[in-house]
């Protein structure tokens, strides 16, 4: 519902209070709700001393800085970078561990578009140096998440650039990935997954 | 020499080219250079398929952003946050990768305050997994560059911590640690010193 005030002004959108907002709906839509689960999970780790594995800060441009006091910089302007690899890594049981997080709103399949070229080629590479690397999918409409191998992501990545299908059925996701079931702590037990990959 | 206006109006300090300035002045003593010749090293490392190591982007704190086309994202308001890891991190020969880069002005002995408690504690976890970590130290007034080992450096931070000495001096870091080279491909060849490391 849109709100008028008297005399037929419209609402200002544009005050301090909605740019949060519009930041959300724009940069979190995919991935803020998986994104807050893993890092919950991966605190939770870190504080067992079960794994070391964060995600990397957000790639920005910093073009202007503000010093109103030596201690306080404030930046003014700055702009979103590409990510040139994924978004989490780490260490675990003496393994390097790679791997993005990707939600989907899709409920038979996962589109390969949440993927970019420079991320596969990452995780290629991180593979080529002995690394574990995979995707943890999460399917929103249904809670279901996933830990899929990045040799399995691969196929389907090539296939798609030979003209084969924009996406992964979940059926498939469902045969070849890892199902991870919420718990309580951590709240994403993806570890347990990465277990089977590696024994 | 500072310009003066006719009438006696001082030259204005805020234009726009003062502020990357002063921004590098604050932020790029302690690193850049040293920073700029690691990131060198590791795009030849990656490029020649010898080792995927980058570096984390700076964490940013984002409080606004304003969006003048759907595409162009402009961050209006963010705020430098601390680090809780070392700046760089990666996969070597199936090995994980983690070290910190400091670079000295002190001639005779590293200053144990370039690193923070987070960071060493960050590097025992690490090593704790399997890792392996590593401060790479630059003493920019000679030039010399050397690999010191993260448990090498937790032995002059704990003691330290009972009331032993602040720094740790040259001659030491001399002994203990692996002195690095400049070359030209890649610039500073530090793997060289992670494969005694590892054999």
């Amino acid at each position: 519902m849109e709100i008028n005030y008297p005399g037929g002004t419209r609402a200002n959108h544009n005050n301090l209070k909605s740019k949060p907002t519009r930041f959300n709906t724009n940069y979190g839509d995919r991935g803020m709700g998986l994104e807050s689960e893993l890092n919950a999970s991966n605190q939770y780790y870190l504080a067992h001393d079960i794994a070391v594995i964060h995600k990397k800060p957000t790639p920005v441009q910093i073009v202007r800085v503000n010093y109103p006091k030596r201690a306080a910089a404030v930046i003014k302007e700055a702009y979103f970078n590409k990510a040139s690899t994924t978004d989490y890594n780490g260490v675990y049981r003496g393994h390097y561990i790679d791997f993005d997080a990707k939600e989907t709103k899709n409920a038979t399949a996962f589109p390969l578009s949440n993927f970019h070229q420079h991320q596969i080629e990452h995780m290629r590479k991180c593979i080529q140096q002995g690394g574990i690397c995979f995707a943890i999918i999460k399917f929103v409409k249904t809670n279901d998440i996933f830990l899929f191998k990045a040799t399995d992501l691969f196929q389907f990545w090539d296939a798609q650039k030979k003209g084969g299908r924009k996406s992964i059925p979940k059926l498939t996701i469902q045969e070849l990935g890892y199902s991870i079931n919420y718990q309580l702590q951590p709240l994403i037990p993806y570890l347990e997954a990465v277990d089977q990959l590696i024994d």
